[in-house]
């Protein structure tokens, strides 16, 4: 059939092999989840409306993947284990039990490899775009969450992966700037994949719950995301975007248009990794994150809040940005 | 000012007012709960989408009441205490400053009436209708959930309230059947305001907790959330129609015409709750319902799974339903 008898079969046939077991085979209207002991539960939540956090003909497994991956992102970056997750989706008439299954077996795949199971949810029809939003539950001992209030004066500022390639990637899918068409067709693949493909640092969960004092995931901009975790911690900054660690295809990118430093800054889409350790924790911390195999990069420190927070750019000198991290409203 | 200046504005002004200890003030993007001991909890997530669950000129009160109770009546109705909340709000551009205050008061009262407090959530822009998805976390002592699948052959069946105001408010709010036109005041009144204002049985829930086998809401239909609960439980059920309990002002409106006692019986939006009683056990359950001062009626018995599922109607036959249930698909 191409479209769903009842919203009772859409559970069964869909959404029911992705279950974990607190998920009561969907049957119920609640999932059941006994926390592990001596944990402390994260919950979080990230909603994407279809034009908006993504295009509406991007493939369904895409689409499942960038949902799941924003929520797992900010689980792990606070050092928790994902434990699972509840999914609301309002779908127009339109998607077809074809697009459902392609959508199910991603977000499945992605649940295996994340730990992080299907628990619930709900599953409307909308007249409007498509709506997804995700609720994610993790679990970290007691006391131990690395919150985005934690980071104190004197504190390295480390950064994983690479910054700017979503935002870098979006402008290129999009395919309106003139420097797109430049770009070698693999860095360009390579760009516009990490845009549509969240790759959160799930592998740095353990060394960010040991060693991080705050951390967040960089979601809205490495620049706008790193003022607003020294703002909550009542900390300065000083930190060296010419520290701040490029792929290949981005340097590409902004040796072809330089105005794309500024995008890699300030663009969002990283789902990086941005936490801060102590001075002295830092071999360790870096020697975790080696043997996680992610790549961390030691950006600046963290100062007292009377030294504000001061970026300096390439060439050394203070930069001031207009609009440091993207923001809907 | 009446448009949201950022996400972080809104989030300071409007929703960090409401939130609960755990939401870390809504300036992480997590949540951080520590469960009590020795509890399963309870997950649970209901959509709601402008023109499908509500109208869009309903009051911003009446959307934040609806949107938190339906997921409040799922918690308790499992025998659980609610333990907070989080939202996702994708919202459309001509919701100002003015109506999200508004939203957020109720939505703050509803909290703090049942023990929910906001802890966190996301909120985003949608060129489509409002979509609200709210995730409800609860508390059971381990073990002790009242599932959908619990109901046992012998068990007595009730059923809480007064089952059918909200289908039949909906069409009288709609005002296009001609017996709305003669509905008394009052009962029109309160009708719609049972569609508008759903009342989960928060008082019931150590009641369900102590004495029920299978448990739901019912929020689709009684007829079919009935069935449901018995296919779930691998059990049949014997019910008499006739002694679902009615409001006077749904009397009133079915002495108008007739047709309303199977919209009634079949249309949804009650959040009362169904469940089950070890026979033995039921005037222990209608004492702790007394005292809580909730009214349950017995509607019937569970039977075995090869006795079927019989509905008898007022007449005493067995009645059968075209559409026993609300379904969105």
């Amino acid at each position: 059939m191409s479209e769903p008898a009842s919203e009772d079969d859409l559970i069964a046939t869909i959404f029911a092999p992705i279950a974990g077991p607190g998920a009561l085979g969907l049957r119920d209207d609640v999932a059941c989840f006994t926390p592990p002991p001596g944990c402390d539960l994260i919950v979080t939540n990230d909603a994407l409306v279809a034009g908006v956090h993504f295009l509406p003909d991007d493939p369904p497994a895409s689409i499942a993947r960038k949902a799941l991956r924003v929520n797992v992102s900010d689980v792990v970056a606070k050092g928790a284990e994902p434990q699972g997750f509840l999914l609301a989706a309002a779908l127009p008439a339109h998607i077809d039990m074809a697009w459902l299954r392609a959508f199910a077996q991603a977000l499945g795949e992605d649940a295996r490899a994340y730990g992080c199971p299907l628990l619930g949810g709900d599953t409307v029809r909308t007249p409007g775009p498509m709506t997804l939003s995700i609720t994610a539950l993790g679990a970290v001992p007691t006391g131990r969450m690395a919150a985005r209030t934690g980071a104190r004066a004197g504190d390295a500022i480390y950064v994983s992966g690479s910054i700017g390639d979503g935002a870098i990637g979006l402008h290129a899918r999009l395919g309106t700037a003139p420097w797109a068409a430049r770009l070698g067709p693999a860095s360009r693949a390579y760009l516009e994949d990490r845009y549509l493909t969240p790759q959160p640092r799930f592998a740095l969960r353990h060394a960010v719950r040991d060693h991080a004092h705050g951390s967040m995931d960089v979601s809205d901009g490495l620049v706008g995301d790193l003022a607003k975790m020294m703002r909550a911690s009542g900390a300065g900054a000083r930190v060296e975007l010419a520290r701040a660690p490029l792929s290949a295809p981005a340097r590409e990118a902004i040796a072809l248009d330089d105005g794309l430093f500024e995008t890699a800054m300030t663009g969002g889409d990283d789902y990086e990794i941005l936490c801060t350790v102590a001075g002295g924790d830092a071999p360790a911390f870096e020697a975790a994150a080696l043997s996680a195999g992610v790549q961390v990069t030691r950006i600046g420190e963290v100062t007292e809040a009377g030294g504000g927070i001061v970026f300096l750019g390439r060439d050394g000198a203070e930069q001031a940005f207009r609009r440091p991290s993207y923001s809907h409203f």
